[in-house]
């Protein structure tokens, strides 16, 4: 799943509008039109985009009339800080052993009809549960990147003052987010293949610098 | 932040090339337009774009140049999954102890420029731990989010197989995903207040609804 492609197409208003309206239940486009209040013809391009791109699927009820859904699990991450612009995408699957675990604690009872009523109430609460969790992996991942902001302006500063000079601080700015193949280096600062090399030869020199499986990192 | 806003800004292709290119460093307009092929006028009007939201900010430099940063620390969570598109928007700050923490732990030998090198591959090595985490948080968010999207799938099973008709099933499907308001549920089901009413009350009395500070909740 393409990251740029995903923020293209939750780049549009009313392709977020129909996610909200499909995430409570599947709907035809003749309700997806009237709900929003745009033609059936731009909601059946959106549909398409958005079925394109593996989000949403269809399928007929008994009626023949055709009905949309959300097709996929995915969860998209964006980071935006002063030295750091990242996208995160990732399906979500869930595991066997997480399958099997709720299907141990749930799926039996509901599955023998016994008391539905009190295993809506049992996976409610679990729901809670998991949103609050949820919640705190989000404030402990907020916490995380507030420390890398804070943890790269520092070594900026450093960087500042140890580099010989301008090339010699750039390669090492990158260097610090993480390790870099040559190939990456060369491309992202534009400078000449024998410059490249022996600024890296320099500073590997100085014990500043790794080599290893064809990336260069801070030692 | 408004999380729209933020999409529709992250929406565009050299708005995300721009944020990439800063978070390498500061940049002046020419260099943002000769390194994206883009023409200054189209990057001026970007830089506006993320300017006003927030986002960028400028500077000017000795010979009076001005050049243009990422000014704030923010995060972008998407959830997609059948039963669920939510997007979380949150400023990114570091806490004090945070930073007090770092502070100590770093930033005295920093400012003594005792040996910066050390301390180079010293914070490096703490944003290379802090990098794990992030990626081992992320993990555990995407399991979150699978056992949520599994439980919320039982949860409507069952309703399916309870609710006495559509409006009592829609009713409950909202619920499940968290305590509503009642204009939120008028306003969302489109049903008038007499039977919104009615449905509510008679599933309070199955004891599967409660009312708590304004917000209906599964019991």
């Amino acid at each position: 799943m393409d990251m740029a492609y995903l923020l293209d197409i939750l780049g549009n208003e009313n392709r977020r509008n129909i996610l909200t309206l499909l995430s409570y239940r599947p709907c035809y486009v003749t309700e997806i039109s009237e709900e929003l209040k745009v033609s059936p013809k731009a909601i059946i391009d959106h549909l398409k985009i958005l079925e394109d791109a593996g989000l949403v699927e269809s399928f007929y009820d008994q009626q023949r009339r055709k009905y949309y859904e959300i097709a996929n699990n995915v969860r998209i991450e964006v980071s935006i800080s002063p030295l750091m612009f990242r996208v995160n995408v990732s399906r979500v699957d869930i595991e066997a052993d997480e399958q099997k675990m709720l299907h141990d604690k749930y799926a039996e009872e509901v599955a023998l009809k016994k008391d539905l009523e009190y295993s809506l109430k049992h996976l409610y609460e679990e729901f809670q549960r998991l949103n609050r969790s949820s919640i705190e992996l989000q404030e402990a991942q907020r916490s995380v990147q507030g420390m890398m902001s804070e943890i790269t302006g520092m070594c900026i500063d450093i960087i500042n003052e140890i580099a010989a000079d301008q090339i010699e601080a750039e390669l090492l700015y990158m260097l610090v987010r993480g390790p870099t193949s040559y190939d990456e280096i060369v491309s992202r600062l534009h400078i000449p293949d024998n410059v490249a090399r022996s600024e890296l030869a320099k500073l590997m020199k100085r014990g500043l610098l790794t080599y290893e499986k064809g990336l260069w990192s801070i030692a």
